[in-house]
């Protein structure tokens, strides 16, 4: 790599995102130095309008002033950059697309009953039951590993561990507890966050459940909800 | 690759799907044989609800018996198992995500419309304003390129090229021409056309406008979409 200033790396983020959590999981495990510039959703910043004029969303990476957007775009681009440090996808192309499948999955169904819960759109109880169903569908699926990357933590569980703070400031509104419904992936999750790149990088559930209070305070009084 | 009877590859797909159109045009390409076996999805198969039982949708590749599902990833796989013959993805990382992040585009934004339309949940003339306006971002995209895989088409002409039969399709309903709308995109979608891998493997707009109909019959005397 070019070590100029034009190799350098910036990640437009908020805290909250869960989108946002994962490049940062990623540039932590692989030891690449970046700028992080928090975006306030309610006024986005023009250097945000300018990177990703299509959708206006973060997570965006900025490296050699060229910008990459959708966070799991982003973290195939980051594993195929810096690619000799800390791989992140299997280098098998039938585990890679394995890989692909479940990150998809889990951005279409956990997303829609986080999503769901956050935008009051269900009842608490309709959302839990569908939410444990799919978390049930994806602890079968880690199986007796230790991490979907197997020995070590990988793409999947990137994508995964960024709904598992999620989950936790869940638990704080419905009669769900990740622990007791799914023991194994509550296991998994705690493995993982026995990594330092990935506990620093979450946010704290706590904090996510203020920030779901304020949202649904905004929204009662017809305020828009960021995105 | 091993030559024996485990190297099979087969292709769960019905003649309509954009998304099963991808892989066929890709393995043609590539010059990979494979099984066709088209399904029936008002009474789908044990070999499709046995290799997807996650979503159950069809296009599935099964190749040495297993199952690959989601038309992009499919592409992916297939790209990189047969990674010396006819390259889809670009090999510049920075390349790849932008590939990776317009074919995301063309999976949200046009899906939406030619669904709207399909399932008759907008009026034709809204899909058409929305649709237009997503064309000229996807026709700007391809700049003065002969393809969006530069001089040769590559992945992601194969992703939008499985929507342009639709959107003919959609012609003979609205009134609406890709042509006169999206000029330089029509001269793509030909150049395309040209390719007897790609013309092979795109259904016939005019089969596509009749599965319409018998689709709309249906959903008037209450009877499912299938999916």
């Amino acid at each position: 790599m070019a070590s100029d200033g034009d190799d350098k790396v910036v990640l437009l983020n908020t805290y909250v995102s869960m989108f946002a959590m994962r490049p940062k999981m990623a540039l932590a495990l692989k030891g690449i130095p970046y700028e992080s510039k928090v975006e306030d959703l309610g006024n986005k910043s023009s250097l945000l309008l300018e990177m990703n004029p299509v959708h206006k969303k973060i997570p965006v990476l900025i490296h050699n002033r060229k910008p990459v957007c959708e966070s799991l775009i982003i973290l195939e681009y980051i594993d195929e950059v810096w690619k000799d440090k800390f791989p992140l996808l299997p280098s098998d192309p039938y585990k890679r697309a394995q890989a692909r499948f479940w990150a998809d999955f889990i951005d279409k169904k956990i997303f829609e009953c986080i999503g769901a819960w956050l935008f009051k759109k269900k009842d608490a109880k309709d959302i839990k039951e569908e939410l444990v169903e799919k978390l049930k569908v994806l602890e079968g699926e880690l199986g007796e590993e230790a991490y979907y990357g197997g020995e070590k933590i990988g793409f999947l569980d990137l994508v995964l561990v960024s709904y598992y703070t999620w989950l936790l400031a869940f638990e704080k509104d419905a009669e769900f507890s990740v622990e007791a419904e799914v023991p194994k992936l509550s296991e998994w999750a705690k493995r993982c966050l026995q990594n330092e790149s990935v506990s620093t990088s979450l946010a704290d559930p706590l904090k996510l459940y203020e920030f779901t209070l304020q949202l649904w305070e905004r929204l009662g009084r017809g305020g828009g909800a960021y995105n």
